[in-house]
């Protein structure tokens, strides 16, 4: 055989090919693994998924639940999902509207495919975790950033700047709330105003809602679930992944306009087939037997939370400390100029030097530099050692 | 709040919407659950997945092996997965040219995300089992089918056909061998020339060998990973699927060139997340305690083919039945006139009536009225059964 002489790779699209790795990715590239480094940078506590739920996958698996399955997920995971919401929500959802999914990220992936073609934008409300933003790069289609304001500790949404970015272009606008990395979150009135401006506009609502069930009082978050309509214009997405310290198993869920559900059919068909009958299994016993673990979760982000505040306000050189109103982040502004000009490279060093991994805000969307974002679903003696470094590292500046 | 008026449903793309339901999804709807119809129309045979696998994701989920992972899969997976190809294959796989996949299916949608645009096209040896053609179609490019002929009972690639469908826009072929429905195999040296043609053109040939331990003596069959060099234009998919009855827990693999190690890495990120821990710890066991278990697969399926060869060569009504020559599946014609204009409705007949369910040919590609696929990785007496009701409802016609 002669020998190849490769010219010229073969084709890759320049869009994926020239998208920058992830700063989340790039900060951590190569230090995941080192143990000597506190862990703060990743979406994902330190809890470990509960007991009755792994146990289920357990059973499944000795039962030999290991063949295909359903493609919007089998009927005993979206009924259990239907009385999820009703005792959650007070909502009772037509079952058509409820399909199981393999994780948020998954879901989201299929839904941009859904709708979204080059050409088109997509306004997300930022900042903002990123991958949803490069699925919409990735199909040639427009991001447009609807920042959040700063109004003391508050993050605060300015519904005319968001309305002003929609045009006959838009097909979808994606709201997080509980917002990653802010904390933000989203008030029922003003759901209930761009739920009304998607209905005469016909834009499609992307609620991203993963952590609807992390707050510090352990109430749910507000959801679009109980403002639309089952044929409004309003796509759902959730999540086993947070709520039950679920991140590794890959499942999760959407609630969409029963017009969806062929679609999502197909496109599960053709993204992976279907979600394992096991991992199904856990997340019914999660839905089902997971409410006390959530509460104890809700208490270790209370706790978590409270420490953190604390400790940031007496960490020479942050000079902002936004405060979260649900979800498991602490996100902050430091005054060190070179953490203005590249907070990627400023938060490499601290993950290097002071041995605390944190996610640059550069990770999050445009003009996030100065900013960190830390994960504080953590045990209080280890978010205190966090501390500890980081006070030494930053005195030492 | 006032009334939704919904004059439209929000934008959905048109490719999706109208693309019709996949045959093998029409026959099967609302009988998959049927217990009373023996199921011969999935890619899926009756075995469980080795207890030494099942046991392995146990312990996994035992010891809490449920966070967040590598994207391309943990380094113990990519290694077992190299061991692996070494010891079937003979070849030294640089660790960078192997990752671990939430699933074949995923595999080839990851990779169409990564070298298709609008207006391409892909070259498809049909006939063919239908996602990957769905996926080409899903992103606005062009299927082009280069139909195997059919000379007596074997499958045959003119490769001067093949050669000509290729254009400058044409940006994969993509073959699947051991073929599904075919049980057609690709030779080592029809491999070379066709790798030889892809380095010139530089267009990726992407292999679907998810068959090549499924074969009736116990060979691996052909594979382009003894032929491709570490940077030519071949992407080869694999699965643990169907050589290890893992249908149900979506993992695979993928053997790629270095330089899409970073594309796919991001694909990941933006489509999965990663694949669960606890399922990858299954898949090392399959790679390196799953060799008997393949033996026995063996085993079972040539038993299964000779006694559905054998006893299609006696029903009244077949008129071809091609010789498989690796996989699961007989591919065979019938010469009732209704199933050469509609072979999906006669395949919806035998199974409300017969009570078998096979696969229309209509599945898999143009120009395939009148045939139906039928896997026989089954218990002998289940096919014997199977073939009884065949018998008794061909005669009835």
């Amino acid at each position: 055989m002669s020998q190849p002489l490769l010219p010229t790779p073969a084709y890759i699209d320049p869009v994926l090919r020239n998208m920058p790795e992830q700063h989340i990715v790039a900060v951590s590239q190569g230090l995941m693994a080192n143990k000597d480094i506190i862990s703060m940078w990743f979406g994902e506590g330190d809890l470990v998924t509960p007991e009755v739920v792994r146990q289920a996958a357990i059973e499944g698996l000795q039962e030999g639940d290991v063949f295909y399955g359903e493609k919007r997920g089998r009927m005993a995971l979206r009924q259990a999902l239907q009385e999820y919401h009703q005792r959650t929500y007070k909502v009772a959802l037509d079952i058509e509207r409820i399909s199981g999914m393999a994780s948020g990220i998954s879901a989201i992936q299929l839904i941009f495919q859904a709708i979204l073609q080059a050409g088109d934008n997509v306004v997300l409300v930022s900042p903002l975790w990123p991958n949803a933003a490069a699925i919409v790069e990735l199909r040639h289609a427009e991001t447009r950033y609807c920042e959040l304001e700063r109004h003391g500790h508050s993050f605060v949404l300015d519904k005319e700047h968001l309305f002003s970015l929609i045009d006959d272009n838009t097909k979808a606008v994606f709201i997080n709330s509980p917002g990653n990395p802010t904390g933000w979150v989203l008030g029922d009135s003003d759901m209930q105003e761009i739920l009304q401006l998607a209905r005469q506009k016909r834009f499609w609502i992307i609620a991203d809602e993963v952590y609807n069930r992390v707050t510090f009082d352990g109430v749910p978050a507000p959801s679009f679930v109980t403002h639309a309509e089952a044929d409004d214009p309003v796509i759902i997405v959730n999540s086993f992944s947070k709520s039950w310290a679920m991140t590794g198993w890959r499942l999760g869920w959407l609630i969409h306009p029963p017009i969806l559900s062929d679609e999502i059919g197909k496109l599960v068909e053709f993204n992976y087939s279907c979600s394992p009958g096991f991992v199904q299994r856990g997340g019914i016993a999660a839905l089902q037997k997971g409410e006390d673990f959530i509460a104890q979760l809700c208490d270790h982000c209370r706790h978590g939370r409270d420490i953190t505040i604390q400790a940031l306000s007496q960490l020479r050189g942050v000079d902002r400390i936004m405060q979260p109103q649900a979800g498991f982040y602490a996100y902050f502004h430091l005054d060190y100029p070179t953490a203005q000009t590249d907070i990627l490279t400023f938060a490499r060093q601290i993950a290097e030097t002071a041995k605390v991994g944190l996610a640059p805000g550069s990770s999050f969307g445009p003009r996030q530099e100065g900013w960190l974002r830390l994960c504080f679903a953590q045990n209080p003696k280890l978010i205190a050692q966090a501390f500890d470094r980081l006070n030494d590292y930053f005195n030492s500046l």
